[in-house]
C-alpha cells in the first residue's frame, strides 16, 4: 500500500513546516507548494517532501501542480493569504483585488482541484480525503482598516461551508480553521512573562491531524484555535 | 438646501425600482447606475432619476461614476451580484472569478468611493451618509453547488462589517441586508395560495429607509428580511 | 374599530417609557406591567396607559396579567432581565437561578401567553401581532464574570428564534433586539464630548416601531442597535 | 503520581459509556454521576468507575458530589439535558422550567464546582483542567415546537462562552460541543443503506479527548460534530 500524500499549499517556515513534520512523522508522503520554493529547502530535507513552485491564484499553475503530484492527495491544506492594511478610503484597489485572489480565489482553485482528484481516487474507511483551509478571526468578524482581509477570509469560510455541505455526503471532509492569534515562529517569540501567548505551530498541527483522523460519523466543519490568554 | 442624493448601483426592474421610487417619494434626488441603462428608462421617467452606465467591478468606471454625480451621495445602495451554479468540480474558474469580482470587489470599489465622497461632504445630524449592501442568506450559510455565491456574499458581509467598525465612528452608517427569499417582480409572482411568500420590493425598500432614518445613537449593521412562510 | 393594544412588560423610566410614548403617539392603547407599578405613575399619566402589577417569572401572575387586559394585545414587548456579576467561582447559585428565571423563563411565559392571545384574535393585513424581546450583546457573546447574564440572554435569543420559526407561518412576528450599549436615561447622561454615545430610548423605540410596521413579506427576526462610537 | 480523574455527569448507556471507556483506556480514573446509578453498573464494571447519585440541577447534591470525589477532577463532562416538545401555546410551563434547570442551571452548578476544584489543584503543563459541555444544534439555531430545548442549549452555550473567556486565562480549558445529529446506541442503529449516518459514541469520545489534549497555546472553545450525510 502506498503512503497517503499530504499536499500543503502556501508552505513557509512556520505553520507549514510544522504541518509537514507532523504529517511526515505519521508516515505520509508530503508535497509542498509555494511561489518561492527556495525557502522550503530545509523543510524538504527534514521531511523528504517534494517541492513545487505554484502561484495558487493562477488556474493553470494549480492544474499543473496537481498533474505533477502523480497521485491524488489524501489531505490538502490551503494556507496562503494576503492583505492590505489601511483606511478604506486609502487602500489601493489593485492590491485589494490581489489579496482577494490569493486568499479566496486561490482557495477555490485548490479546493476544486483537490475535490476532483480525491473523488477519482478510492476511498478508505469511506473517506476520499480531507481538505483544510487555514482561516483567521477576520473570517468571523470584519476588523476596521482591514477590508481586504475581512473579504478574503469571509469568502474562504463561505467556500469551506459550501464545499462541506456539498462534499461531505460524497466522502470528502472539508473544514475551515480559525487561527485566532499570532503564530510563534523562529523570528517571533513571545515574551518570557507571557508563556504560550502565541500559537505553537506544533499545537496547531496536532489539531489539524485530529480533524483528519475524525471518523465520518462525527466530522467537524469549523474549528477555532486560540492561545489561552487571547481575548475573543 | 439641495435635495439629498441617493445612488443605487446595480439597478434593475425589481428591488432597485422600488428603492428608486421610495427614495424619490421622500424627496431625494436619485441616480441609477447599471451596466445596461436602457432597462432603466421607465424607472428614470417615474422618478426623475439620472442614469449612469457603469461596470461596478471596474475601478475606472466606478471613479467616473462618482465624478459624474457632481455631488456626494447621501445614501448609496449596492445591489449587483453574480453567481455560477453547479458542482464544485465542474464550475468554470473564470466564471467564479468574475462572480467574485462583481459581488465582492465591486462592493469594495463602490463602498470605497462612497466613503471618500461622504467624508468630504458636510454631516447632517452628525451623519455623513449611509451605505447599504444588498446581501443574501448565502452570506450567512454556504450552500452546496454554489461556492461562488457563498464566497461573494460572505466577502461582501465581511466588507460591510469591516467598514461599519471603521466608518461608524466617522459618521457613516454601513449595513448589510440579508434578503432571505425570492423577490417578487413583474415576471415572478407567487401562487395565489401562497400570499406574500415572496419579498415585496416595496416592503424591502421600507426597511432600507428605516435603516437610513436611524439616529446615530442606535444604528444597525445587519438586517435579515424574509417572508413570513420562508424557512430559515 | 378599537385601538390596537401594546403591552410593555418590565416597564421602567428609560426604554419602556419611550416605548409607551411612541406607541401611544401613533394611537395605540398601552398597558404597562412591572413588579413595582408606583414608578409607572408618570408614564401612565403621560400616555393614558393602564398599569398592572406582575412578576413576569410567575406563571400565575402572567396568566392574571393577560386576563386583566380584557383584549388581545397587538404588540408585546418583553424587557425584564436580571444578572449577577462576579467570578464564576463566587456567584451565588440561587441568584443565578433567579436571574435565569427573570430573563429567560419569564420571557417564555409572556411569549406563550402573547401567542395564545394573538392567535385567538383576528388578523389585520394577515398579521396577528408582534412579540419583541429586548436582548443584549450578552446573548451573542458570553462575557467573563457574567455567566448568569450570558445564560439568560442566550436563552432568550434561542426562545425568540424558536418562536419565530414556529409562529411566523402562523402570522405572529417575533424578533429579538440586541441593545448593544448603554441606554441614556434621566440618571445617566453621556459626557458632552461623547454625543450620542449612549442609546437614546426614543431612537430605540423608532426601530421597534419599524419592526412592528414590517409587512409580512419582509420580516426581520433579529436586530442589533448600537451607538455609532460603540465598539463591537 | 495519582491518575487524573475524569467526572462524567449525566452518564447513560450511549455517549457517557463511550467517554468512560475512552478516558479509562488512557489511564484516567473515572467517576460517573447520574440521578439513576443502577443503569451505570455495566459501565462501572467495564471501566472501574465509581458511581455517584446526583441530581445536577440541585445545588446541594452537586456540592455533595464534588465532596465525595475526594480529589479535584482533571476533566469534567456535562451531558444532562431535558426538553419538552410541542407548540409553544401548549407546552406546560413547569416542564419548561424543569428543562431549563436541567440543561442550563445544572450546567452552571457543575461548571462552578468544577472551576472551584480545579483552580485549587495544581496545574500540569500550565493547565488546571478541562470542562466540556455536551450541546446540540438547538444551541445554535432555535427550532420550532422546541422552545425549551432552544432556551436550554443556547443558555448552556452562553455559559460555556462566558466561562471560556473568564477561565482560559486562569488555565482551565472550557468548550461546548454541538452534537449535531442522532447518536448511535444499542437501541438505535442506523439503516444498513445509511452507514455512519448516526454519530458513533466512540467517534465523539475521540474528539472530546482531542480537546482535552490541546496544549494551551491552541485551545478550541466550540466544536461541532456531525455525520457526513447530515444536512446543516
Amino acid at each position: 500500500m502506498t503512503r497517503p500524500l499530504t499536499l500543503i499549499v502556501g508552505a513557509g517556515a512556520g505553520l507549514s513546516a510544522a504541518l509537514a513534520r507532523a504529517f511526515a512523522a505519521r508516515g505520509d508522503a508530503v508535497a509542498l507548494a509555494a511561489r518561492d520554493t527556495d525557502k522550503l529547502a530545509d523543510i524538504a530535507d527534514d521531511t523528504g517532501a517534494s517541492r513545487h513552485s505554484c502561484d495558487a491564484a493562477d488556474p493553470a499553475q494549480v492544474a499543473a501542480l496537481f498533474a505533477a503530484l502523480g497521485t491524488a492527495p489524501r489531505t490538502v491544506v490551503y494556507n496562503p493569504s494576503a492583505r492590505v492594511r489601511g483606511p478604506i478610503t486609502e487602500v489601493d484597489a489593485e492590491e485589494v483585488r490581489h489579496a482577494l485572489e490569493v486568499t479566496a480565489f486561490g482557495a477555490f482553485l485548490v479546493g476544486q482541484a483537490a475535490a476532483r482528484a480525491m473523488l477519482a481516487a478510492p476511498a478508505r474507511d469511506g473517506i476520499h480525503g480531507t481538505i483544510l483551509f487555514t482561516g483567521a478571526s477576520a473570517g468571523v468578524k470584519g476588523f476596521p482598516q482591514s477590508a481586504s482581509f475581512a473579504m478574503g477570509k469571509f469568502a474562504q469560510r463561505g467556500l469551506a461551508q459550501s464545499m462541506a455541505r456539498e462534499l461531505h455526503p460524497k466522502g470528502i471532509h472539508v473544514a475551515w480553521i480559525n487561527i485566532d492569534g499570532r503564530i510563534r515562529n523562529p523570528g517571533r517569540i513571545e515574551a518570557a512573562d507571557a508563556p504560550d501567548s502565541m500559537l505553537d505551530p506544533a499545537a496547531i498541527a496536532q489539531s489539524y491531524l485530529a480533524l483528519v483522523d475524525q471518523p465520518r460519523s462525527a466530522w467537524s466543519e469549523e474549528l477555532s484555535l486560540r492561545p489561552w490568554v487571547e481575548t475573543f
